[in-house]
This record gives structure tokens, sequence and C-alpha cells, in this order.
């Protein structure tokens, strides 16, 4: 698999007796892939991060459960068993949801296919909404947080996606990445998406985009989600709230990109997300540490949400669409 | 050397023949010494943030003076070497200032001590500061970036120092310690000081501060700072400017704690503070990245500077005292 030839089915895929997924935690250093077995391997995968990203991680476990049913094995216990791999992305419960009822392979790959269409649906919205700023500032220079790209969405992607389609289309002059400690998805994976697709991007540490948006180095911020209250508060990769602050004093644009998978109509407001506590060992194995996987910006600092359905502002409450079946 | 015993000389010291730092890139996995044999050593080893934080670097640059004019060198080049080995930090230029007509060992071991014996001055300082905001919230959860601990000062610290009297106080709880990317001088040695002081703390990556501040976990942030401007815009290492951006919006104190020494009387803003560049490499040795190592906080998002001469609040223009001389 050559690193310029990102497919879909180059990150993750349903096969006769396992889903691979390309291994997340070894790029950019090795493009390795890693069979599962089971439905219970494809939930060790999404738990130790070898796949991550909430759209993806949704894509995975409705592979999982397509392959626990070929295999004839418990379905309600492998849907609990790739539910509850982690806690804060709501797209992996979504798309068990939407498989369930029917967990063949050619669902979960329909279910695959519609997410990565939606990606190119959210790129074209942004375009239009990034096109209006770019009136007053192009080429844009934009920052994102964590990876939100092909690797994060099972193909083309989200906050990233929107980036490259809007560079595409000449309105991107540079990308700052945030390189999102404590592993580094910025640095690792949406950096080298970046270099695939020829885009010129910087890394920076995630304390550094205060200064360049002080600076006026910043003209837009796009951020993809994990999951969406009805209020239009996002929790998202840890580290997205203080870029929301910041871009908030420097009256900066900030746009949440992600599917309508990411909506949970059962939050009301972000305080109903669960945040999930990771091994302090990500961050130090020789001190106490706190790791917190994500945070909750509130809607308040939220500019724009773009989903595949369109851009949808404040009020959220009336303005967010409902989670979109992929078959109706 | 054993950890609990760190003395102003086992940080940093004059011999006969050499200017001895304790190591600082190989904390906390390491104690070791590096031998400076000559004003360039020294400046190598500031550069190379073998020691690093503002007041330290300007002791050890005094000490390197006075090895200079011991060795018979030429002290006008080893005074620009020594100035010129970082940017920001204005207390090299001080200290170098300080001792330039008389660098004897005596007048530089002089500053040394005068520049330990402020950092326990701010510590009482601090410690009056907190005790009212502790009357609402005690014992306080404390937030502070980088290393400004004994390590950054030459002995006791000073946003660190004033932690540690403000816990000996019985004031403080817990302290969160920003990791501070790339060179994790939070995980590396603040937490290996506050470990040997007994203080509970636990390392945080950078971007968790926000959503802890969300949370009311955190009554206070105390930095350091590498150069104040008369306005009170104050530099110090990149990150900080985020951490007092979010703490303004949940209107938690921000204190800078800093020798005078620190304050620069030919800068009237954070605008004519340089800021160090430093190499991409270590943000990324495979992705471009950009790497300023500093960040300027203007002043009206700064609660207090405190000296060893006081608190001061805004305006600072006129709050501030002037740069204390050692031998006045």
């Amino acid at each position: 698999m050559g690193r310029r030839d990102l497919t879909p089915e180059s990150i993750v895929r349903l096969e006769a007796d396992a889903v691979v997924v390309l291994d997340q935690r070894r790029l950019p250093d090795e493009e390795v892939e890693l069979r599962c077995a089971s439905a219970a391997e494809v939930a060790d995968a999404i738990r130790a991060l070898a796949i991550r990203g909430a759209p993806a991680i949704g894509v995975a476990a409705a592979y999982g459960l397509a392959l626990a049913a070929q295999q004839g094995k418990d379905l309600d216990a492998a849907y609990d068993m790739l539910a509850s791999s982690r806690p804060t992305a709501v797209n992996l419960r979504w798309a068990l949801d939407e498989v369930r009822d029917d967990p063949t392979p050619a669902r979960a790959r329909g279910l695959h296919e519609v997410e990565v269409e939606r990606c190119r649906s959210m790129g074209q919205n942004a375009v239009a909404l990034l096109a209006e700023r770019a009136a007053q500032a192009a080429p844009l220079h934009v920052l994102t947080h964590c990876n939100t790209g092909a690797l994060a969405t099972g193909g083309y992607g989200s906050a990233l996606g929107a980036i490259r389609t809007a560079w595409e289309a000449g309105l991107v002059g540079h990308v700052w990445v945030g390189e999102t400690r404590p592993l580094l998805q910025g640095a690792r994976l949406t950096a080298w998406e970046l270099e695939a697709l020829g885009i010129p991007f910087s890394v920076i540490v995630d304390g550094a985009a205060g200064s360049l948006m002080a600076a006026g180095d910043v003209d837009a911020v796009l951020t993809g989600a994990d999951r969406i209250a009805t209020n239009g508060d996002v929790a998202n990769k840890v580290g997205t709230y203080g870029l929301a602050v910041a871009a908030a004093r420097h009256e900066i644009p900030f746009h949440v990109v992600a599917p309508t998978s990411t909506l949970d109509p059962s939050a009301s407001t972000g305080g109903h997300i669960p945040i999930e506590e990771r091994d302090p060992a990500e961050i130090s194995t020789r001190f106490p540490a706190h790791n917190p996987a994500f945070d909750v910006t509130p809607a308040d600092l939220v500019s724009t949400i773009v989903t595949e359905e369109g851009v949808h502002r404040a009020p959220y409450e009336s303005s967010l669409p409902s989670p979109v079946r992929v078959v109706s």
C-alpha cells in the first residue's frame, strides 16, 4: 500500500475472516496492517487506538459486528463489547445501531461508503463557508487539532477533509497542525496526511496556538468532534476547548466539522457527554498524571457546525439536524 | 548529590577552573553535572538548555564572566558571547551588567545568593496574596507551567517557590503541572522538584488546562517570566498566553512570580521583547515544524506580578519597581 493511496479500504475493511485496519499507532514510521480476527479483537484495536477517530471507529465497529455475524457469534455480546470499547465518540453506538438488525458485509460496507461520502459533502459545505472568510484574507492560514483526516473517518476526513477541499479550491495557504499531546495524532497522522496531499503545513506544540492567533497568523480554526450535544456543545480531543477560547478572544472563526453520526440526540448539553480518562502512562511513566482524552467546548464558542447536511449556526437547538440514518 | 539536597551550589557553581551545572537535559532520569571550562562552554550550556530558567541562566552567565576573568580572557568578548546565548530572558544581560565592572568570584556568588534570597521573598509575598484566595477555597488547587523551581532560578524558585511556600503554609492542596512541550520542563523538572518536596501534584498535557479550569479544579495559575515589559506584558514559556486567556474566561487569578531582574526598563510593551525561535527538530524530526520558545501575555490578563519587592497590580507602568541592583 503506497501512502499516496489512502483509500477507504486501506484504512479499514472487512475480509472473510477479519477486520483489517491500518495500525495508526505505528504511523508515520511504519505502514503496517493489523488483522482483527474477532469482534473482541476489533474492540481491542479501538481501545488501543490502532484505529481512532470518531467516524472511523464507528465504521470499524460495524465491520466488527458483521464479522461476528459471519462467525455465528452472539451478536448482543459483540454489540456490547464494541459499543463499550471507548466511551466518548457517539458514532460507535450509532454505527452499531445502523447495522444491528442486518449485520451483513454489504450493510457494513454501505455504511462505510456513506460516511466517506458525507465527508466529501462536508468538504463542499465548508468550502462555501471558508470562501466568505477567504474573501477577506486569502489564502487562509487555518489551524487544526488532532487528526480528522482520512485516517479518522475511514476516508477523506471531516475537518481535515474540509481543509483539503478548501486547499484544492485555492482558499488555503498554510495549515498549522497542533501536535496533540499525549499521543501526537497531529504531529504523526495529520502531518503524514498533509504531506501526502502536498498541502503546506507546520507542526506546532499545542501551547503555541494562542500566540499564533495573537500575531494574526490564524484565519480560521477547524476541528472535528467526537460527540455533539443538541445545544451545540462539542466534545473533542483534549485541547480543543483552549483553542476555542483563544479563537474567541481574537475573533477568529471556530468551525466544527463532523458528520451527523456525531450528533447525540440524547445529550442536551456537553455535561451529559462522558469524557474518557486514559492511562496516565500515556503522559508520564515516572510521575502521577491526569489524562482526560477529550474536553467540551461550549456552543457559545462554536462559530458553525458543518455536517453533510449543511452549515449550522446558533441557536443549535433548532439548527442542528437529527442524526441521518444510512438506510432510512 | 542527593535529590533531596537541591542546594544553590548543586544547581550551578563556580569552581577554580570551571562553571559546574546540574545538567537539566538529563533530569529526571540521571543526575549528572556538566563542567564548563570556559565562558564559551557556559554559553553553549545555556544555549543547549543544560541550564535554563531566566534567573538561573543569569547566574550561570555571571559565573561565566567571572571564569573568563580568572582565566585572563577578553571580557568584552565573553560578555557578548554570554549575553547572546539566548535572546528572550533579560536576566542574562542584567546579571552580566551586575558583575561586569568587577567580575570576581565573590561578586558572582553574591549575585547568586541575592537571586535565591529574592525567591524566598517572592514566596512570602505570594503567600500573603494566596491567603486571600485560600480564604474562599482552601486548600488551593494551583496550576503552573514549565519549571520555575530551584532548577530555574539557581535555588528555591519563583512561581514554584511561591507554591512551595504556600504549601508549607497549608494553603495548597494540589498542583497541576503542565508538561510544557516540546522539552517537557514541567513533566521532567517541576514534577521532579515537587516529588522531592512531597507536594501532591499531577502532570497534565498542556491542552488539558482549559477543561480543568472549566470544571472548577483550578483556583489560581502561577507562572514565572523570562522578561517583563514596563506596561506589565509578560514573556514566558510558550503556552503561557493560552493559560492566561482561559484563566480570564473563568475568572481565575493569573499570577506572574519573577524577581526584579526579569524586568526590562527598555521594553515598553511585549512587542519589544524578542521571542526565541528554536530548532524545529525539538518538535518533529520528520515533518516541518514551527518552534517559538516563548509567548507574550498582555498585561490585561495578568492579575498580579509578584517580585521580591511586593505584589504589583495594574496599572503596571506605575506599580512595577525598577530592576533592583545587587550592589547599589
